[in-house]
């Protein structure tokens, strides 16, 4: 993807890349954004559960919320994820830092009006976020998916923006006795919570996650 | 805190929380947050590292960082903290949802500085991201508290909003022989990586985290 003067990462720019296979990978690990329009002046931060299809990030909620009433209505977006990958321990406090891998995209989402790709794409959204769970569940009834907005953000004006490995400390540091390295964090999947009131004797194998890659 | 037209949650309202305990206990679970301001009618949502001193959020970064300037500049301002605890399986897709607790905070940031309190701002912030570094790393000097900025937003038009608990299906659904339920999500410390050229035998307990309560 082409650089444009607001997705160009001006501070510390060997952290940027601006290639979708980084772009994706990003995106496919991640389960929540973080969703920013404007208000009447006023930026608006709001996270949001997404699945990238394709070319494009897909986003969906009730109609009558107003962060996706305002995406449905195409007005300028910023949509980022972030992974948090480890903290950053080095001899000063000032080279303290944080390992993450980050994606920012700017663009204007659009309605998905056709009720065939509405599916299609809450389909999709579904098995990426709850694998298996579309096939499993009972699907949504027509009134369901009325009330229902999907929005899709092109995966156009996009940059990932990364920090990994260990400290990078000042050479004259280098000799002090401070502990330095990275504590590496994850987001890990606990045993599954059965609901207390499941009928008949269904599967309890409720659910592979995270998804084999 | 009393709700003000930007923070009032309309959608889902019974899942909004405007105490200081609930705000409080999310923001100080959370590392990184997510910087909503505008540029020239465009949002940008940036996420950064972040801790909470009493009644305000801290951040800081490069005084070269585009969002840092912007921050210190006063502009309106929405920050985001959004805490990810797991995937909710409903009977029906349309009920599938994810277990959350977020704040969201509207403002205008605000540079500190005076010196002495930039400085005991960054050991506060250090010491709560990284607890007990401020004390075993080299402290910062001089001319590195300059090139830092240090921003601080009140915790005054302020809300939380969550969702626990388990799927809340159709009633006509119940009787569904599907797997229903909660799988548990959340942020874990791996074994600590040192750097591979560590001087002199620092103490191995690098860092307590997560930090206890």
């Amino acid at each position: 993807m082409i650089p444009t003067s607001r997705s160009t990462v001006r501070r510390l720019p060997e952290r940027a890349r601006y290639d979708r296979a980084t772009v994706d990978a990003i995106l496919d690990e991640g389960l929540v954004c973080h969703v920013g329009f404007v208000d009447d002046g006023q930026p608006f931060v709001i996270p949001a559960a997404y699945a990238r299809q394709g070319d494009r990030l897909v986003i969906h909620g009730s109609a009558a919320s107003r962060m996706v009433k305002r995406l449905a209505a195409g007005e300028p977006a910023c949509v980022t994820v972030t992974l948090l990958d480890g903290l950053v321990l080095a001899r000063s406090a000032f080279h303290h830092s944080v390992n993450y891998r980050s994606v920012v995209i700017f663009g204007r989402t659009r309605a998905v009006a056709d009720p065939d790709r509405k599916r299609e794409l809450l389909r999709a959204f579904t098995e990426r976020l709850y694998p298996g769970r579309w096939s499993a569940a009972r699907p949504p009834s027509e009134q369901e998916l009325k009330a229902t907005l999907v929005v899709e953000l092109p995966l156009r004006e996009v940059v990932a923006k990364l920090r990994t490995g260990g400290p990078i400390d000042d050479a004259e540091d280098m000799a002090l006795p401070v502990w330095a390295g990275v504590v590496p964090l994850r987001l890990v999947a606990g045993a599954p919570e059965p609901a207390p009131d499941l009928a008949g004797d269904p599967p309890s194998a409720a659910l592979a996650w995270p998804p084999e890659a």
